[in-house]
């Protein structure tokens, strides 16, 4: 893959339903050219034909611009369409079994609730782990109540696997996110359902930069 | 793999909640223990994780009885647990893509509603096809309209690929089924939701046989 997901600074997921009316397509292209690096295609009502038909796009459009690709909770469909890499959460297929089916290439991203799953995702050996939700958020039905900042200072403070913050996170938000220690933001419907898409992780950015130290 | 599914007289598909409290465990115990040789396990409601914990079983069992076990639509949940075969429907990972991952040893079965989705499937390599539904079905909530038995009549006729026909079959069905042609019948509810399974398994047979020419 190009670039590890958390290298880079905004990891934008799709959420067409909050997207006020623009595909995927349409949204993932506004924010590549905007410089975003990771994109995780995140869908949970299409059939898995028309996910596959929309992510084989992506997986171009992505390819093209040197952007990562990763799939949300389909290890087949990542597998199918040469994703970058995986992204699931606690009840899906364990790491280890994901790892097996995918060979050493495919990134593996776990998402964490608390520092006993983050401990136990270095151990299964995720390459990554989701942090969060740190906010509350609409985007999941099924997710669990924010797990407070706290959890985000332990991981900094005693993890070195790398991480993305995630749930409910606003342009407001960043500047303190990363002067607690995190470098990679996750987002969906701040990105995908801005008015101007551009404007706003220009904006992000700033707000990101704001929080580094010196 | 032990079989192919469509050798045999009848494919059990899995439906815990029709199951009359009993567990998916407990009533392929029972099937298999009457000698069907062919289990699906279909599950729509349950984590990713605790339908691997629960096939990891169920491999299990089938391997040791020489029984073919079939995953629906999860293709990297039968790579996972090494299933026989996965089954699709017509909006799942289209057969090629499915083949191109699970390599040659994994059986493909792909729900059909039409003369036109049979030849196609045929085109793309299914090793078999599911034929229905041919009545009204309460265990899909997204099926299609019955297909109706000219259909099967169609297949019968004119179609080489082995075949199940599916979809609302009632022990008081099967001998007309057998006499049109089929020679595999699938059935959830009529099986797992029987008050004594082996019982109505040998009553099935026993219809299946009413119908078979001399």
């Amino acid at each position: 893959m190009t670039k590890k997901p958390c290298d880079t600074d905004i990891y934008c997921l799709t959420g067409e339903e909050f997207s006020k009316g623009r595909s995927n397509i349409e949204v993932v292209r506004q924010v590549i050219e905007a410089g975003v690096k990771t994109v995780q295609y995140r869908e949970k009502e299409k059939s898995k034909l028309a996910m596959y038909r929309e992510c084989l796009i992506l997986r171009t459009m992505t390819r093209d611009a040197g952007v990562s690709f990763i799939v949300n909770d389909y290890v087949d469909l990542a597998m199918a369409v040469e994703a970058d890499g995986v992204h699931v959460g606690q009840t899906d297929l364990p790491v280890p079994v994901i790892r097996n089916l995918t060979g050493g290439a495919m990134i593996i991203g776990l998402s964490t609730h608390s520092p006993e799953q983050a401990v136990k995702a270095v151990e299964m050996g995720a390459d990554y782990i989701g942090v969060g939700p740190l906010f509350t958020t609409k985007t999941k039905k099924d997710v669990c109540a924010p797990v407070g900042l706290d959890y985000l200072d332990y991981v900094v403070k005693s993890m070195d696997i790398p991480f993305v913050v995630i749930g409910g996170i606003k342009e407001q938000h960043v500047t303190d996110l990363v002067r607690r220690g995190a470098s990679c933001v996750a987002m969906i419907t701040e990105i995908v359902g801005a008015d101007d898409i551009g404007d706003k992780i220009r904006t992000i950015r700033n707000n990101m930069k704001k929080g580094k130290k010196p």
